[in-house]
Protein backbone atom coordinates (compact mmCIF):
# COMPACT_ATOMS: atom_id res chain seq x y z
CA UNK A 1 0.00 0.00 0.00
CA UNK A 2 1.88 3.34 -1.15
CA UNK A 3 -1.16 5.83 -0.33
CA UNK A 4 -4.27 5.31 1.86
CA UNK A 5 -7.13 7.88 3.24
CA UNK A 6 -10.37 7.62 4.59
CA UNK A 7 -12.17 6.92 0.99
CA UNK A 8 -9.09 5.11 -1.24
CA UNK A 9 -6.15 3.02 -0.62
CA UNK A 10 -3.61 2.80 -3.72
CA UNK A 11 -1.78 -0.48 -3.92
CA UNK A 12 1.33 -1.00 -6.07
CA UNK A 13 2.03 -4.54 -7.09
CA UNK A 14 4.81 -6.44 -8.66
CA UNK A 15 3.50 -7.98 -11.71
CA UNK A 16 4.62 -10.84 -14.32
CA UNK A 17 2.87 -10.38 -17.90
CA UNK A 18 1.90 -13.45 -20.16
CA UNK A 19 4.96 -12.98 -22.08
CA UNK A 20 7.15 -13.27 -18.90
CA UNK A 21 8.09 -9.75 -18.81
CA UNK A 22 7.45 -8.00 -15.05
CA UNK A 23 6.27 -4.62 -13.96
CA UNK A 24 4.16 -2.98 -11.78
CA UNK A 25 0.61 -1.91 -10.88
CA UNK A 26 -0.70 0.53 -9.30
CA UNK A 27 -4.11 -0.56 -8.16
CA UNK A 28 -6.84 2.00 -6.63
CA UNK A 29 -8.81 0.17 -4.04
CA UNK A 30 -12.40 1.82 -2.98
CA UNK A 31 -15.06 -0.03 -1.58
CA UNK A 32 -17.69 -1.02 -3.68
CA UNK A 33 -21.18 1.28 -3.84
CA UNK A 34 -24.35 0.73 -5.16
CA UNK A 35 -26.02 3.07 -8.15
CA UNK A 36 -30.39 2.90 -7.88
CA UNK A 37 -32.18 4.60 -10.72
CA UNK A 38 -36.04 5.18 -9.47
CA UNK A 39 -38.60 4.85 -11.93
CA UNK A 40 -41.03 7.10 -11.64
CA UNK A 41 -44.11 8.09 -14.50
CA UNK A 42 -42.53 6.81 -17.43
CA UNK A 43 -39.59 9.16 -15.69
CA UNK A 44 -36.50 8.94 -13.25
CA UNK A 45 -35.86 10.55 -10.19
CA UNK A 46 -32.04 12.85 -10.27
CA UNK A 47 -29.87 14.14 -7.85
CA UNK A 48 -27.35 17.10 -8.57
CA UNK A 49 -24.29 17.65 -7.16
CA UNK A 50 -20.85 19.30 -6.95
CA UNK A 51 -17.91 17.10 -7.92
CA UNK A 52 -14.53 18.08 -6.77
CA UNK A 53 -12.40 16.32 -9.06
CA UNK A 54 -13.79 17.31 -12.14
CA UNK A 55 -14.81 20.99 -10.77
CA UNK A 56 -18.57 21.25 -11.71
CA UNK A 57 -22.33 20.04 -11.12
CA UNK A 58 -23.86 17.19 -12.93
CA UNK A 59 -26.88 15.22 -12.82
CA UNK A 60 -26.70 11.43 -11.69
CA UNK A 61 -28.08 8.67 -9.90
CA UNK A 62 -28.38 8.23 -6.84
CA UNK A 63 -25.36 6.58 -5.65
CA UNK A 64 -23.05 5.81 -2.28
CA UNK A 65 -21.06 3.32 -0.65
CA UNK A 66 -20.63 2.48 3.25
CA UNK A 67 -18.46 4.52 4.82
CA UNK A 68 -15.30 2.43 5.13
CA UNK A 69 -12.41 2.09 2.68
CA UNK A 70 -10.89 -1.33 3.74
CA UNK A 71 -14.12 -3.06 2.92
CA UNK A 72 -12.90 -3.57 -0.73
CA UNK A 73 -14.15 -6.92 -2.98
CA UNK A 74 -18.31 -7.34 -4.02
CA UNK A 75 -21.08 -6.46 -1.61
CA UNK A 76 -23.17 -9.01 0.38
CA UNK A 77 -26.30 -8.73 -1.43
CA UNK A 78 -28.65 -8.15 1.27
CA UNK A 79 -25.92 -5.66 2.14
CA UNK A 80 -26.40 -4.35 -1.28
CA UNK A 81 -29.48 -3.47 -1.36
CA UNK A 82 -29.59 -2.48 2.27
CA UNK A 83 -27.30 0.25 0.90
CA UNK A 84 -29.07 1.09 -2.26
CA UNK A 85 -32.65 1.76 -0.31
CA UNK A 86 -30.28 3.89 2.04
CA UNK A 87 -28.40 6.14 -0.37
CA UNK A 88 -32.01 6.31 -2.48
CA UNK A 89 -33.34 7.54 1.16
CA UNK A 90 -30.59 9.69 1.97
CA UNK A 91 -30.12 11.56 -0.97
CA UNK A 92 -34.13 11.82 -2.74
CA UNK A 93 -36.48 11.50 0.45
CA UNK A 94 -37.68 8.53 -1.71
CA UNK A 95 -39.13 5.08 -0.31
CA UNK A 96 -38.63 1.98 -2.97
CA UNK A 97 -41.08 -0.57 -2.38
CA UNK A 98 -39.50 -2.60 -4.88
CA UNK A 99 -36.00 -3.11 -5.89
CA UNK A 100 -34.27 -4.95 -8.81
CA UNK A 101 -30.85 -6.22 -8.82
CA UNK A 102 -29.19 -5.79 -12.72
CA UNK A 103 -25.99 -6.51 -12.08
CA UNK A 104 -22.45 -5.32 -10.87
CA UNK A 105 -19.91 -3.67 -13.18
CA UNK A 106 -16.48 -2.22 -12.35
CA UNK A 107 -16.09 1.05 -12.39
CA UNK A 108 -12.49 1.55 -13.97
CA UNK A 109 -10.96 -1.74 -14.20
CA UNK A 110 -8.03 -0.63 -16.01
CA UNK A 111 -6.66 0.83 -12.52
CA UNK A 112 -9.25 0.26 -9.85
CA UNK A 113 -11.26 -3.41 -8.66
CA UNK A 114 -14.06 -1.19 -7.27
CA UNK A 115 -17.32 -2.42 -8.30
CA UNK A 116 -21.18 -0.65 -8.31
CA UNK A 117 -24.15 -2.69 -7.60
CA UNK A 118 -26.86 -1.66 -9.97
CA UNK A 119 -30.75 -1.34 -8.48
CA UNK A 120 -33.77 -0.26 -10.45
CA UNK A 121 -36.53 1.47 -7.99
CA UNK A 122 -40.13 1.20 -7.95
CA UNK A 123 -43.21 1.89 -5.83
CA UNK A 124 -41.79 5.05 -4.75
CA UNK A 125 -43.03 7.25 -1.83
CA UNK A 126 -41.82 10.90 -0.99
CA UNK A 127 -40.27 11.33 2.21
CA UNK A 128 -37.45 13.91 3.52
CA UNK A 129 -34.15 13.56 2.47
CA UNK A 130 -31.37 13.25 5.28
CA UNK A 131 -28.35 14.40 3.52
CA UNK A 132 -24.62 14.10 5.01
CA UNK A 133 -22.40 17.05 5.61
CA UNK A 134 -20.58 16.39 2.34
CA UNK A 135 -24.08 16.50 0.89
CA UNK A 136 -25.14 19.74 1.74
CA UNK A 137 -25.39 21.25 -1.61
CA UNK A 138 -27.07 17.97 -3.18
CA UNK A 139 -30.63 18.72 -5.04
CA UNK A 140 -32.70 16.46 -6.18
CA UNK A 141 -35.62 16.31 -8.85
CA UNK A 142 -37.72 13.86 -11.24
CA UNK A 143 -37.41 14.53 -14.76
CA UNK A 144 -39.58 13.11 -17.42
CA UNK A 145 -37.62 10.60 -20.50
CA UNK A 146 -37.32 13.35 -23.08
CA UNK A 147 -35.34 15.60 -20.38
CA UNK A 148 -33.19 12.39 -19.71
CA UNK A 149 -32.51 12.38 -23.04
CA UNK A 150 -31.73 15.96 -22.75
CA UNK A 151 -29.55 15.73 -19.98
CA UNK A 152 -27.48 12.95 -21.55
CA UNK A 153 -27.31 14.94 -24.80
CA UNK A 154 -25.96 18.38 -23.20
CA UNK A 155 -23.48 16.78 -21.09
CA UNK A 156 -25.22 17.30 -18.08
CA UNK A 157 -25.82 13.94 -16.86
CA UNK A 158 -22.94 12.50 -18.14
CA UNK A 159 -21.62 10.51 -14.70
CA UNK A 160 -20.01 6.94 -16.71
CA UNK A 161 -21.78 4.62 -14.54
CA UNK A 162 -25.04 6.54 -14.69
CA UNK A 163 -25.03 6.38 -18.10
CA UNK A 164 -23.90 2.31 -18.72
CA UNK A 165 -27.05 2.37 -15.82
CA UNK A 166 -29.16 2.97 -18.08
CA UNK A 167 -27.36 0.88 -21.35
CA UNK A 168 -28.64 -1.98 -18.63
CA UNK A 169 -31.56 -0.93 -17.83
CA UNK A 170 -32.92 -0.16 -21.42
CA UNK A 171 -32.24 -3.26 -22.42
CA UNK A 172 -33.95 -5.26 -20.13
CA UNK A 173 -37.14 -2.77 -20.60
CA UNK A 174 -36.62 -3.99 -24.05
CA UNK A 175 -36.22 -7.91 -23.82
CA UNK A 176 -39.71 -7.27 -21.12
CA UNK B 1 1.52 14.66 -4.90
CA UNK B 2 1.34 11.49 -2.72
CA UNK B 3 2.05 8.90 -5.22
CA UNK B 4 2.50 8.83 -9.12
CA UNK B 5 4.04 5.80 -11.73
CA UNK B 6 4.23 5.84 -15.14
CA UNK B 7 0.35 6.08 -15.70
CA UNK B 8 -1.34 7.37 -12.81
CA UNK B 9 -0.63 10.29 -10.33
CA UNK B 10 -2.62 10.67 -6.79
CA UNK B 11 -2.57 13.94 -5.20
CA UNK B 12 -4.51 15.07 -1.83
CA UNK B 13 -5.46 18.50 -1.92
CA UNK B 14 -7.36 20.44 0.96
CA UNK B 15 -10.23 21.45 0.79
CA UNK B 16 -13.01 23.30 2.44
CA UNK B 17 -16.63 22.35 1.96
CA UNK B 18 -19.56 24.55 0.86
CA UNK B 19 -20.63 24.88 4.97
CA UNK B 20 -17.46 26.41 5.50
CA UNK B 21 -15.43 22.66 7.21
CA UNK B 22 -12.46 21.88 6.40
CA UNK B 23 -10.64 18.12 4.61
CA UNK B 24 -8.91 16.65 2.45
CA UNK B 25 -10.02 15.54 -1.14
CA UNK B 26 -7.77 12.03 -3.01
CA UNK B 27 -7.64 12.55 -6.36
CA UNK B 28 -6.25 10.03 -8.79
CA UNK B 29 -4.71 12.09 -12.03
CA UNK B 30 -4.67 10.20 -15.63
CA UNK B 31 -4.53 10.87 -18.62
CA UNK B 32 -7.70 11.30 -20.95
CA UNK B 33 -8.18 8.24 -23.24
CA UNK B 34 -10.05 7.37 -26.42
CA UNK B 35 -12.66 4.66 -26.34
CA UNK B 36 -14.24 4.08 -30.61
CA UNK B 37 -17.13 2.17 -31.27
CA UNK B 38 -16.19 0.61 -34.67
CA UNK B 39 -19.86 -0.03 -36.48
CA UNK B 40 -19.74 -2.24 -38.83
CA UNK B 41 -22.54 -4.09 -41.00
CA UNK B 42 -25.32 -3.54 -38.33
CA UNK B 43 -22.95 -4.91 -35.64
CA UNK B 44 -19.65 -3.95 -33.49
CA UNK B 45 -16.11 -4.84 -33.39
CA UNK B 46 -15.03 -5.48 -30.11
CA UNK B 47 -11.95 -6.70 -27.93
CA UNK B 48 -11.36 -9.21 -25.52
CA UNK B 49 -8.20 -8.57 -22.86
CA UNK B 50 -7.22 -9.17 -19.41
CA UNK B 51 -7.61 -6.65 -17.08
CA UNK B 52 -5.78 -7.27 -13.79
CA UNK B 53 -6.99 -5.40 -11.67
CA UNK B 54 -10.70 -7.57 -11.30
CA UNK B 55 -8.80 -10.44 -12.17
CA UNK B 56 -10.87 -11.56 -15.15
CA UNK B 57 -11.49 -11.11 -19.44
CA UNK B 58 -13.63 -9.09 -20.73
CA UNK B 59 -15.14 -7.33 -23.79
CA UNK B 60 -15.25 -3.99 -24.49
CA UNK B 61 -14.53 -1.18 -27.37
CA UNK B 62 -10.78 -0.62 -28.09
CA UNK B 63 -9.59 2.36 -26.16
CA UNK B 64 -6.70 3.71 -25.28
CA UNK B 65 -4.47 6.60 -24.22
CA UNK B 66 -0.70 8.27 -24.86
CA UNK B 67 1.96 7.01 -22.90
CA UNK B 68 2.04 10.05 -20.13
CA UNK B 69 0.55 10.47 -16.83
CA UNK B 70 1.56 13.91 -16.61
CA UNK B 71 -0.94 15.13 -19.66
CA UNK B 72 -4.08 15.79 -17.70
CA UNK B 73 -7.01 17.79 -18.27
CA UNK B 74 -9.01 17.04 -21.95
CA UNK B 75 -6.67 16.52 -25.10
CA UNK B 76 -7.00 18.24 -28.08
CA UNK B 77 -9.97 17.91 -30.73
CA UNK B 78 -7.28 17.00 -33.56
CA UNK B 79 -5.22 14.84 -30.97
CA UNK B 80 -8.54 13.23 -29.56
CA UNK B 81 -9.66 12.04 -32.66
CA UNK B 82 -5.55 10.77 -34.11
CA UNK B 83 -5.65 9.35 -30.71
CA UNK B 84 -9.35 6.71 -31.41
CA UNK B 85 -7.77 6.02 -35.00
CA UNK B 86 -4.44 4.86 -33.61
CA UNK B 87 -6.28 2.77 -30.90
CA UNK B 88 -8.43 1.17 -33.02
CA UNK B 89 -5.38 0.33 -35.35
CA UNK B 90 -3.39 -1.00 -32.99
CA UNK B 91 -5.85 -3.29 -31.10
CA UNK B 92 -8.27 -4.19 -34.40
CA UNK B 93 -6.11 -3.48 -37.41
CA UNK B 94 -9.17 -1.48 -38.72
CA UNK B 95 -8.82 1.50 -40.68
CA UNK B 96 -11.39 4.00 -40.36
CA UNK B 97 -12.48 6.18 -42.94
CA UNK B 98 -15.35 8.34 -41.01
CA UNK B 99 -14.91 9.20 -37.40
CA UNK B 100 -17.45 10.89 -35.73
CA UNK B 101 -17.08 12.67 -32.06
CA UNK B 102 -19.90 11.63 -29.30
CA UNK B 103 -18.54 13.10 -26.33
CA UNK B 104 -16.58 13.25 -23.44
CA UNK B 105 -17.47 11.89 -19.77
CA UNK B 106 -15.78 11.50 -16.96
CA UNK B 107 -14.61 7.77 -15.89
CA UNK B 108 -14.73 8.43 -12.09
CA UNK B 109 -15.73 12.11 -11.09
CA UNK B 110 -15.96 11.13 -7.72
CA UNK B 111 -12.32 10.81 -7.31
CA UNK B 112 -10.39 11.24 -10.64
CA UNK B 113 -10.13 14.40 -13.13
CA UNK B 114 -10.27 11.66 -16.15
CA UNK B 115 -11.85 11.72 -19.25
CA UNK B 116 -12.85 9.78 -21.98
CA UNK B 117 -13.29 11.36 -25.15
CA UNK B 118 -16.00 8.61 -27.81
CA UNK B 119 -16.12 8.13 -31.30
CA UNK B 120 -18.01 6.26 -33.45
CA UNK B 121 -16.04 4.76 -36.54
CA UNK B 122 -17.58 4.01 -39.90
CA UNK B 123 -16.25 2.82 -42.97
CA UNK B 124 -13.53 0.31 -41.62
CA UNK B 125 -11.03 -1.52 -44.09
CA UNK B 126 -9.11 -4.57 -42.10
CA UNK B 127 -5.25 -4.91 -41.69
CA UNK B 128 -3.41 -6.35 -39.34
CA UNK B 129 -3.09 -5.36 -35.70
CA UNK B 130 -0.17 -4.15 -34.24
CA UNK B 131 -0.51 -4.65 -30.13
CA UNK B 132 1.50 -3.10 -27.47
CA UNK B 133 3.51 -5.92 -25.34
CA UNK B 134 0.86 -5.53 -22.59
CA UNK B 135 -1.70 -6.42 -25.26
CA UNK B 136 -0.27 -9.20 -26.10
CA UNK B 137 -3.07 -11.41 -24.71
CA UNK B 138 -5.75 -9.35 -26.82
CA UNK B 139 -7.91 -10.43 -29.32
CA UNK B 140 -10.80 -9.02 -31.33
CA UNK B 141 -14.00 -9.91 -33.37
CA UNK B 142 -17.15 -8.49 -34.76
CA UNK B 143 -20.36 -9.25 -32.93
CA UNK B 144 -24.29 -8.72 -34.64
CA UNK B 145 -26.41 -6.49 -32.05
CA UNK B 146 -27.93 -9.38 -30.67
CA UNK B 147 -24.65 -11.03 -29.38
CA UNK B 148 -23.59 -7.62 -27.82
CA UNK B 149 -26.78 -7.61 -26.07
CA UNK B 150 -26.14 -11.44 -25.17
CA UNK B 151 -22.78 -10.55 -23.76
CA UNK B 152 -24.12 -7.23 -22.15
CA UNK B 153 -26.89 -9.06 -19.91
CA UNK B 154 -24.34 -11.91 -19.35
CA UNK B 155 -22.00 -9.58 -17.72
CA UNK B 156 -18.95 -10.15 -20.14
CA UNK B 157 -18.99 -6.65 -21.38
CA UNK B 158 -19.43 -4.59 -18.25
CA UNK B 159 -16.47 -1.79 -18.81
CA UNK B 160 -18.62 0.93 -17.47
CA UNK B 161 -17.28 3.28 -19.99
CA UNK B 162 -18.06 0.76 -23.00
CA UNK B 163 -21.60 0.44 -21.53
CA UNK B 164 -21.68 4.15 -21.02
CA UNK B 165 -20.73 4.81 -25.03
CA UNK B 166 -23.96 2.49 -25.78
CA UNK B 167 -26.10 4.79 -24.35
CA UNK B 168 -24.37 8.18 -26.27
CA UNK B 169 -24.31 6.35 -29.49
CA UNK B 170 -28.22 4.02 -28.75
CA UNK B 171 -29.71 7.51 -28.37
CA UNK B 172 -28.23 9.77 -31.29
CA UNK B 173 -28.86 7.30 -33.41
CA UNK B 174 -32.68 6.97 -32.39
CA UNK B 175 -32.62 10.90 -33.45
CA UNK B 176 -31.56 9.89 -36.39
Amino acid sequence: VVYRNAWMTVREDEVIRADGSTGIYGVVNKPDFALVLPLDRGGYHLVEQYRYPVRGRFWEFPQGSWASADAGGPLPPGDAAELARRELREETGLHAEHLRHLGRIPVAYGYSSQGCEIFVATGLTQGPPDREPSEADMRSRWVGADELDNLVRTGRLCDAVSLAALTLWERLARRG
